[in-house]
């Protein structure tokens, strides 16, 4: 595992697979493969060396500690890479060792070494965000009338569904899946510069080898070399970011409505999950802790990776590592909280009692609004809106449910005596009337939605 | 001007002019002119009252500075604004004064607000960007087989034309023009939610009027509303962001050339442009700076965003009110760079003979790949790269041009003498012959490159 | 107001006013004026002289926007402040004009002018900082023995107090005032070191000159100049966002206790604080609100400054330009979120009795830990732990007390019947029993606490 | 090897083991050991068992892989670590495990692991701290009057000694020590708060026990428990940023002076350092590189430790955990620069003739202040000022020295020719002569340096 401790515990085993160095370092290897196969096919260097050097492509041969190590006095892990490669090689055919590496550079293997692992770690948080989204909509089809306390600035505000509070959750993560796939498309580049991005080695075969390697290893052919062009790179890794905090807003929501006094939902519990080494009836949101910490992580690690672009002239110094090694990060987070979620989804507990309960508790406040537009039409919004907030004081202070209180002034008010209807000002106080817009465009939502088995259609 | 000192001072007025309160307020009394017509056209208010609406929404007659003192214990803007409008619209029509602000909440008004200025913010960096590309192509197309050193990890590589790093500057400056125009595509959107995001209050005509006021707004038309989805919205905030880092790159490559020990670029001067206080011969790089100085503040802003995204429930508390505040300043940034580097590319000093001098100056050492290239069609690449790094060395050592040390080592040696071809290596250490890759790379890619008067062709 | 109308928001005016442009220009003025003067006192230019040019330092002679327009072009406003101070003071007498700014520079200015602002905000942040730790130590003395869920992970836990809760909130605040006291007496200091840091230009007196200057503008002499070594100015920076921090864990703790399903504490209300223009019954935490506004915001901020560090030779391109600009905000912020939190705890709503009924209504739940040190004593930590884990899940599966559970399972032990104390047992589901180690705490660090007369003793 | 690739090449392998799972580990386990001692010292369990729970506390008794995956769903790493350590104490003695862990919680377990780890940090990064002082002392004292250019925003300035600068360089270095010296006296505390923070489970024995904690760990012992309140913490983690931006300063410069173009420095080469895969010649300076690297990543990190530091009542929700995952990058990461710049300097290639050379290729427009200095005398600062500024820009425009056209305007001008001393003028563009303000200073400085053996005398 080569990750650190507490890395590790937000993380999950499969991402931290796809960034391990044995496994980076093959990527890399892959790339020299495929360049020597591309140069053999354009008649830089012979066929027969460029199949002895695939074969040296394999990472298990090479003393892998010790390529981390030298790497540091090298300032690039490329370095002590192909030299190793080139003894590897020679070690099977000295004629061939001649061949590695040719018309390339460190940051040729690095940057398209990290396109390839990234592209594994891009297909694990599809997968995931896929099982999220169809887990959501499971849920939000099947609470699309449910009434639930609406909440802004943390007060209950009025009623919604908790269906329509579900699709307000999916469609941010439908858009990061559609942008991830279309970013991915151009970001997931070859790098094949040389020396200083002009493939001059390569003589005028230059851009016919990075057609060739493109194709094989399945990355984008770029416009050119991105050594010191980060751009499309950054917008692929600020996408993560923005997938993460969206997925930081799910788990907010989720743990305020888990907490002790709400009990709206609740993440599944038992087998030791989310115990406490205190207190024997904790039930900690361990997902949602998992998420929250992700969300607090990704927009300082994104802000890192932006802070890298100014790289000087045809390679930074400094600035282009940074951005490597910011970058596993981001995708060890985000598919942290990601899984995180799937397991609280999966056995998410929702308790629709409780959530109509707490509306019950609230003495009528927030219906205060529908009962404003009761009233508003005898004496206008403003007068309605100030009138329901004298009446909102008072049931406060005297513990009275505000429809009661309402009823009583109308009764008592000129204006409004014989303006309002009783019946409508009932309404008013119902929490599935109060829910009925959210419920019908939870459906009218939810009839457009694509069906999960297609995913980007 | 409603920014400080230092903001102003890397910035520019016309930005601070698209950000500058009373204009920003008037926004959002246009978003309010706008929900009154298109009530009215649904039929939910008095066509009537929607005219004296729009004719109270002008900001001239308001008081802004008791609007901006009124929002802190409001804790909103909008909550003082919609009432003055409301006073307003009384002194003219006390009937029509009722019908203010119906069905919506005040994240409404402050979010297509910001959508509407940021609209014109965005109008002004296209501009400015476009301005920019255009003039590094021009350049680029004039200097495309200049030869000049190309530099990795702050020292002297090979040797590239300055047309072709000019190419990749502008690059990743069309893409994040690009990506600026699709995503305000989505970004630019109404927000209408009213309370709490369901619309509840404009019973089943919601959706109407969001639809016509999208319309005569000229934003766009989300699907629902985003009160607490601002998934949009950071990835248009992400994208400045990239653009500044692009703009830092721009700026450090300029900033690295006109230092005094390479000269090889230079700021305009005169007019006490770059003056000192202190030292007269003084020539700094104000524009460089500029675009520096933006580029080390929008990494942390478009982070501080990111970490405003988990919005709790149907509005949030301090997060979204955060998010607001950051907004303007990568905006004004990114404005304050373009401008700048325009002005630093309109009278660019470009010294042709100084960049040739430079490649002079290093003993041939910047064509040892080349060099070595050579060699090792005789002895291989592994080879070829140690006898150059070892010639390499002795010209520094003994400050003797490296062609010499190379001519010489291949006559002494058995292995070399016959193998190699002495104009072959000569060859190898002129700027133009290595220029001539670059050279035609930057060719090829200006000749597929659109005319700047089609900029998204 | 020189702020944008979303800072504005969140700040304070007596803060904006410090860092308003002009009064930032005349501390530069001041400047120039102890230097005139100390240079004078040393020989270095005529008494009459320094005389004039202290006349001339009054920003309301100046054209203030006309010195921010063209700080522009010169990359520094110091250099058109200069500029024009030199001009007024050959308007008054030509002969002092010539002994204006000599042997300083642009940053000698700029930082001691930077350096006597931010005397003044902290002046402010000290006094706000000392009325919040006086009225919450009010508080806590208050309720040092009130019984209050204590909620880890949000979730509820065990018992503790109100006034044991707001220790937890004083302490952090007091370390923040000294530490910010005891860096103030090195990060505010003079900035004096002429062109390159060396004071050249003033000859074997630049030390003497600098001790009259730091004497007479109350600023530190520090051991040389710090043109380029911001680290001390950087922990004064981070001190304030580490202060902001703080607040924005109590507003934190203070908006979720208002949640309306918590209730236990409120936000004062009233004279249209914390309304909703939708919602009559609103009353939002405005003061909380604005404290994590400046939570969300300081984090990157100091990240930016320390981001700014790595100023090139003896003065840095772009990035202490950008530090200059990124400094006001975190003062700003700070302040607002101070002054915010003041106006709430100065008229803090406490509902005991919900804090009661918060226990009450989680089944005995949360003394399920000291039910198992009881049980412990007949069977245990281990076992007692896992004993009241199941009898947690049946009480919530089963909507039974605890209590009733425990007492029932100790009955039908034959490990606890007779080892288990049933007083004690009940005991242990006691509020005020449970609270009492945190009201002993409470009562002792209280006692230890000195009198709010004396900040600092 | 327990971190991430392109993490490990910018550490130390001496770091990374610090931060090393197992290790860590250990260090929580050192804190059960302490915890059980403390309490049979207090009389709360039985001796016998506190040395069955001290013996059962070795990490190679367990199996760390297990612990890490179990940690994720209990969501937190004590608490299958305490399960394993009363599973471990049980087999050893069946009572001695009832005692394990009494009265504490996770966090303090972690916690106090975490002080424990730090401190271990803390002293390498001392002892290289120390290192790198010493090592720039003595480079300092061999170059007090080395004349070399200032640079200011990138361009010449003027001139100054080698010596003087690197002693800028030194004294934020010695800050940083001591500062980490004194904040760690109160960062590293015991953390020892029980469930909730009231050590209620310890009876009134609590605070005797962490007393009797915090002198057995060597930790400080806090006025309380710092759960969530993490400023002391906060302090400790910004001071390492500010440290590491400061040796991003040094980097700054030592990699710019080391351009092949300016060439005054240069880091180490041989034995395969900083060699390039494609240019045999290249010397990349990767002891910057690295320092860079880290100065370009721990200001993002800083700014999410602030970012974390509203954690929610008595513990926090994934915040929390999202700070103890990102404060071991902040030391790998200050390691990392320490150890590469004190390889670099412990090599350093300083070439003075090259600095000579470089002021002199300037045709001595860094003299320009110095000379209008000499005029001044003659026709006032504002005069002499656009005098040499005049003078300068004639010199670059005809590739004049300075010093000639000087002297030609001074004989031509009736103003100058009779009041300005020829000697002085010529001895205005000396460079030893300009230097001589920055020796003497830097003399007086190194005098009042401490000596390397008494390091915080």
């Amino acid at each position: 595992m080569s990750t650190l401790l507490f890395d590790q515990f937000l993380s999950t085993d499969a991402m931290a697979a796809v960034f391990d160095g044995p496994h980076l370092l093959q990527c890399m290897l892959d790339f020299e493969a495929a360049l020597a196969e591309a140069e053999a096919a354009e008649g830089l260097i012979p066929p027969a060396a460029a199949r002895v050097i695939r074969d040296a492509c394999q990472i298990d041969a090479f003393d892998v500690a010790e390529i981390a190590r030298a790497s540091r006095s090298a300032g690039s892990v490329a370095i002590p890479l192909v030299k190793a490669l080139t003894q590897r090689t020679a070690s099977l055919d000295a004629e061939a060792a001649r061949h590695v590496h040719k018309g390339s550079t460190s940051q040729d293997v690095i940057d398209s070494g990290n396109a390839l692992v990234t592209r594994e770690a891009l297909a694990l948080i599809d997968a995931s965000l896929t099982r999220l989204i169809d887990r959501l909509q499971v849920l939000a089809r099947e609470h699309a009338a449910t009434p639930v306390l609406a909440r802004t600035l943390l007060q209950p505000a009025t009623v919604t569904t908790l269906g329509f509070k579900m699709l307000g959750w999916i469609a941010p993560l439908r858009r990061s899946r559609d942008a991830l796939t279309e970013l991915a498309d151009s970001a997931l580049a070859l790098q094949l510069g040389g020396a200083v991005g002009t493939l001059s080695a390569l003589g005028d075969k230059g851009p016919a080898v990075a057609r060739r390697m493109a194709q094989s290893l399945g990355l984008a052919l770029p416009d050119g070399c991105w050594h010191t062009q980060r751009d499309s790179w950054m917008r692929l890794g600020a996408e993560v970011g923005i997938l993460t905090g969206t997925l930081g807003k799910i788990a907010t929501d989720l743990a305020l409505m888990a907490q002790g006094e709400v009990g709206e939902l609740a993440e599944p519990s038992g087998g030791g999950r989310g115990g406490s080494s205190a207190m024997p009836h904790k039930r900690n949101p361990v997902s949602s802790m998992i998420a929250l910490a992700a969300a607090h992580r990704a927009p300082a690690r994104v802000g890192a990776l932006l802070g890298c672009m100014a790289q000087a002239h045809e390679r930074g110094l400094g600035d282009w590592q940074a951005e490597m090694a910011e970058w596993p990060g981001l995708f060890l987070g985000a598919h942290g909280a990601l899984e995180a979620l799937n397991e609280a989804f999966a056995g998410l507990q929702v308790d629709t009692d409780r959530m109509r309960a707490n509306i019950d508790a609230l003495l009528g406040l927030v219906f205060a609004e529908a009962a404003s537009a009761v009233l508003a039409q005898a004496i206008g919004r403003a007068d309605a809106h100030h009138e329901m907030e004298a009446l909102s004081r008072e049931a406060v202070a005297s513990r009275t449910h505000l429809l009661a209180l309402t009823l009583a002034r109308v009764q008592a008010s000129d204006a409004l005596r014989d303006h309002v209807d009783e019946a409508s000002l009932r309404r008013a106080f119902s929490p599935d009337h109060a829910a009925r817009h959210a419920a019908e465009l939870a459906r009218q939502h939810l009839a457009n939605l694509p069906s999960s088995s297609d995913p980007r259609a």
